[in-house]
């Protein structure tokens, strides 16, 4: 069934009917394209359009198609050229001629981008639920870890001594933007394009504002025109699933390396590692290699998405129907990469010993630069000397905690026997106890600040009358 | 000058130095950089790094120096690898040795950091205005052109008559989106790096919360680790700008189509258009065209970013001194934009008449269905019948409104006489009454929603120590 | 199955094996897998690895895995991990033990560069036909309507008139280079990386050059570990792939214009256009607008794939897995699209009474300006004349063959009574009878080229011992 | 200077002006337009339109321009709108009126397609320098380090053991591919647009293919609204660098990594490297990080202008403006990473003796595998069988090398003393002499072909008749 056969002699070709069908990918929005008519019939009766006996048979008929799609009892017709064509035909063979009045004064272009916010909307919650997992594995491991030292790299050379915790929480707060900036998008989703019509609004009287409410909407969009043609807000679920993608990438760069055998510093459960085909010995940090690799794609979903908007005039083109197939891939794919990571990080064993056996003695420079300053040297002096000690024990093939009194001496006349203290890698990390540092005191400050972010509840649930 | 040279035996390669230097764009960011560099002078004295005397003297020294940025007298060195050491290079000839101070505990990790995000902050009420000012011509010509009627399109196709001042404000309320996300994005920057070190924050006691009140920042980033690679903001900043600038496409297809000579609905005012260097006759679009083509260039800004970042281990990588460019880039492209579309559309000239010719009759067709639905057919079967009225009307070869009484009955006996009635595209218009839709009555109202909003402030000036 | 279980004390968690799960599209390549095992058995025959009497079981046994594939009667197991697994299981399960020895000296990593090559080169014939197909249609286009004039466009505005033959055949070429790109890549594709192990190469002597001939392909890969990690030919496809979809979006943004009411140069065959659900009157140009959105989805696809490629290191690594939905996708919308627009455009009906009238005399005001040259007038000089001749006309609100030859030889003395027939937009094409212009002469010489190269068959069926 | 101004009656707004100037940019292009304009001269004076007199007159002219430019000593006129408009402004200036008759029958359309594509054609030669610069290093590189033994990895893990130059070359390789496809390209790029005018063709009987011969160019463009408007080749431009930026990012990638302490492969020379501001002992590698991140801004570039080309309709539009900014950004980006990189390569240094500490016997597991299959195990079995001997080796802490005899018969009885020289990594190596594989001699033979495709000289310098 198409909703607009009345002008048209010819039957639409099969090849362009494939092409221009949305069914295969838009069904997914079922339910909620069942509750915007619910709505929808509320507002026509409450407008007039129709009586409450009619009112009330479009909502029986209703009910009985939601629940063959929650029984997955539904049957899709070869004709049907849409998921608001399927409902609306099958509509029709429940109730009778009754169905043929739901749709006055609408149009499918208010009507999914109605289904196709509420779908994101309703998405939200299972999407911050994966992200607050990841969260809480990184909570859970920067807790348990919190004695261990590791070297923390710029440049991925040995920079300073960090705690293993700390690094651990680094990746917890990309996690919390992520989770923030999804949550934000709500307000956006959350106006209201029904009773926009195709393009200038209904010519009956519904009370938008009313079915704003119904379905859990905060507001109504401002302009019927932009309505049906605005897909910010699928640009932007696209752009936080990208950026998500990047963090979940960054991370997981960081695991590949660290389960290499050159770094050690941690191995994978069997569970969440792969063999080779050939090799027998290897063990192969694939979950995190499709993670790294999956985050190119939806960078792709978003650059894809864009260029689809960019030079469209104002108001509906059917361009838009490439909207939806990229939200769902990059739906899909945060939910299957999140949980796997989750998995495979709590599962991860660290290896302590060769953790703290790379920190070496030249990582504690800047210390040494430090005591300098302590001692009342200018730091770009303190700098420059430090430097010289670095290359005066590589020079002689030591490392600077061997380098003799004397030498620093001669360095600078104000380095005294306690310079070696400076070399001790957990006082080095001790002194970093600026807010945000790597001491372990600061790490506990910041790991209860991250406990307490991450148990916020960043959704409700959408109160509709049609849950 | 390099901050780094003591450990190195050879100097860096010629060429290697070129591409290593950031200075060609980041001189750009010098007033914050001094700006940061005093509340770290502060901060440094209160943790007892600078002693009073010290730190006045750096204050007047930066002061120095920021009178020579702001002169335009101020001198760059061969040696100078970035805005960063060129500056501490500078003050080090103005101060003295105490110049070596300023760098105590501080790295160019996070001071770069918090030097974006500074210039980010103070750009945006730049950025801010130039969208106001185009939302107040969109808001002029509304309020001016309230009385003219338009078809509006769908698919490019007529679809039903509009007021041409909803047609502009349907252009405004994606700007508005614009600057809200544009001053949502200042709670993501606010969070000051500073005291970061590198990576593992300062061994000083430096009150971070202090610098960020000093600077104007909001709060403080959490973790040192992740504040020295962070640039979560970066593409914010890129994607916003890229939204904007696929907004300004749309409208700037619309406006080419409608300079047109098919269309015809505009004409350009002749400052704001070009002509051909062959054809003497013509009046080009350009600005609109450009418009057109730099979002694509703005798009690829953020994805050439989003790829940089996608991959990156944490902490910091050099890779991140590509993230400049691009937004110094989207920046300058919407503030050379913006005011030119203003000016164009200010001065453009409507053609009412070729508007107005432009709404034929079958535009009613759904004014005819949805007069059938008032006469208590089905909308489906009204659909059908509005349908059949068109192809009778296509095969006479005449519009709607001149098909005879009789053919309408004959289509449907409920049609009366009043059916004409229909086809009055003011009346059509006039019945579009819902919140959002084409009625006089509702765009006004949308108008003086749009006043309000478009003149909220979005920006506190920021108040930092050093302005 | 896997294929690396040995050393594993776990099973991989169920979450991460369906992460990992490459099935759902690699076994699109079954065919190509087996053709690919089957040389390798006889290389391993020719190495000594396999017996004569294994090595024609083992073909048996594939043959027999090929025929189920053909008869869709293969059924995988909820154990096989891809494709490659799946067919080595069933094997086994074919041909007993034996099946444990096709595996040596191979691995996936080469085996699937292999099977991938091998499918994209069997499938752009096939990608070629439809791009043929659609260049079929443009030139029996062209040679149908070379008697009809229209406008041509710059900006556009109205330009010059030219031949809508001419308009046809500037589409022709675009597609023309398409399809050079596409067989050009044969050359990059028909190297053939099998036997180059999981990166070092393979222990057994194994000839590539014969195996390469048995498979079709032209040479072999010269290094093993750029073998089982080059990806370039699936860049070159994807963006080959975006650039023909590039093409047809400006194709399609052309018709979608020039079949709107403002323009009516074209009317859309109710067969390849589509209603509203609200609007009774509309035909819809969705199958171009699709193709216009689907071009932004195919960069979409070619930057995915090129973000997740940058920044691997050598040699194999999993994140490669992404590489095959992106060309499936492309493949599959390019193949979906092409006959559709084939179809639209076949069907296509022109309104040369809509063209001729959209020919104003402005249009002819280069030919005035040449006219003017002709007499001896500096061009530059002649243009000046020329727009003021236009400027004249419209302040009297006249066209400008109706400006009195006295203002005309006001503005130059050089003009005679001639200059009328400047005017005529017939005489204007046939004046630009240079190469490649539109006159009528040079377009049928240019339609005799396209015609010619059109025919070219770009690719010789593969010849594998396999087929 | 406007080229278009004589129905205007404004002058274009300023900031518009600024706002459609393309001067600061196509400035580049001064050469080009110059020839361009000679052979154009020519052109006109075959057909007619100038005497023998005024074409040696504009030629002087423009050899005086020419000079003007080759010693800097041209200058800008504030009313230049682009390259085109200022060498015609120049040469009425050095000629007099004369100059005004060069335009005859030319527009800026084909003189900037023209222009740009002569432009890029005589780039190419020296970007296949630097490229076959980096290829002559790693040729270097590859034939020194020829008896260093390294790890392979995939997945980044340890696989088998490999030649450095097996390494080194597979870096060569790709670096090939980049060469011949900018070369394949030239013939894309040969085509004249030249006497396309605006969109029609001149009126004037230029001879194209002569001006083609004159030019360099092989052929003319076959269709003038095609080839004012045709920018596929930019896009193959900015694909091709964005591949090579591809290409350069991974290596960049593998020395990073090989350059930090914990795989210590390589270690960079301090003429190549960078320092800490804060930490003293740091040697970063940032040029091979640079290298990485411009590669996600080159693909950036092609993004950007490919989402440009999309959805312009035929001919030319100001959009395409847009296209010579990022074709100028690849070209300086390549032009100033690719001799960086060759100079950090020629001058790193190996540390052979961690290159083979990092082999651990573990990595023969495969060559247990093969030495299974080599006495009649079936390869799948002999998998097996190497994974629990590696499992075994685990279990006791040892390495393979070290499980006992009887141990290994255990697990097949098939196994004899002879087992133990399997893990002798040189043996490994060697046994892999498979074409491309990195056994030494098959390593010489790829060594030769590499050095003899290096030296094939890509382009032969195009003649013209104004270089």
């Amino acid at each position: 069934m198409t909703l607009w056969g009345g002008r048209f002699k010819e039957n639409l070709d099969k090849v362009a009917w494939q092409l221009n069908s949305s069914l295969p990918f838009d069904q997914r929005m079922a339910l909620q394209d069942i509750c915007c008519s619910e709505v929808w019939a509320d507002g026509l009766q409450r407008a007039g359009i129709l009586t409450e006996g009619e009112h009330q048979e479009i909502l029986r008929g209703l009910q009985e198609v939601r629940s063959e799609f929650q029984n997955k009892k539904f049957k899709f017709a070869g004709s049907d050229e849409d998921i608001h064509t399927a409902i609306e035909r099958r509509l029709a063979e429940v109730t009778g001629p009754v169905a043929g009045k739901l749709h006055s004064g609408r149009s499918r272009n208010d009507q999914v981008a109605t289904d196709f916010r509420l779908w994101i909307i309703q998405t939200l919650p299972e999407l911050d639920s994966y992200l607050a997992g990841l969260q809480a594995v990184l909570i859970d491991r920067a807790e348990t870890d919190m004695e261990i030292l590791m070297p923390g790299y710029t440049h991925l050379q040995r920079a300073q001594p960090i705690l293993l915790s700390h690094w651990w929480l680094s990746h917890f707060w990309p996690l919390q933007r992520d989770r923030e900036r999804f949550a934000q998008m709500v307000g956006h989703l959350a106006a209201l394009p029904l009773g926009s019509g195709a393009l200038a609004g209904s010519t009956f009287q519904v009370d938008r504002k009313a079915l704003s409410s119904s379905l859990g909407f905060a507001t109504i969009t401002k302009n019927s025109l932009d309505a049906v043609s605005d897909r910010d807000f699928v640009a932007e679920f696209l752009f936080n699933a990208s950026l998500t993608g990047i963090h979940l990438s960054k991370l997981a760069e960081a695991i590949v390396l660290f389960t290499t055998s050159e770094f050690g510093f941690f191995e994978l459960a069997d569970a969440f590692s792969t063999g080779s085909s050939l090799m027998p010995q290897k063990k192969n940090p694939d979950v995190f290699e499709l993670t790294r690799g999956k985050a190119g794609t939806l960078l792709g979903l978003l650059t894809g998405l864009m260029t689809t908007l960019k030079g469209l005039p104002s108001t509906y083109d059917k361009d838009l129907q490439e909207d939806k197939i990229p939200v769902f891939a990059a739906f899909d794919t945060l939910a299957a990469i999140l949980p796997v990571i989750s998995g495979a990080l709590e599962t991860i064993k660290t290896n302590p010993v060769k953790m703290s056996a790379a920190i070496d003695p030249s990582m504690m420079a800047t210390d040494l630069a430090d005591y300098l300053v302590m001692k009342g040297i200018a730091f770009r002096e303190a700098h420059t000397i430090a430097g010289k000690a670095v290359q005066a024990a590589a020079d002689e093939g030591i490392h600077l905690d061997k380098l003799s009194i004397k030498k620093y001496q001669n360095l600078s006349p104000v380095i005294e026997d306690d310079v070696y203290e400076v070399f001790n890698p957990k006082k080095s990390v001790e002194r970093r106890n600026v807010s945000g540092g790597t001491a372990p005191e600061a790490v506990k400050i910041q790991l209860a600040k991250a406990k307490s972010v991450q148990a916020i509840l960043h959704y409700q649930m959408v109160q509709t009358r049609c849950q």
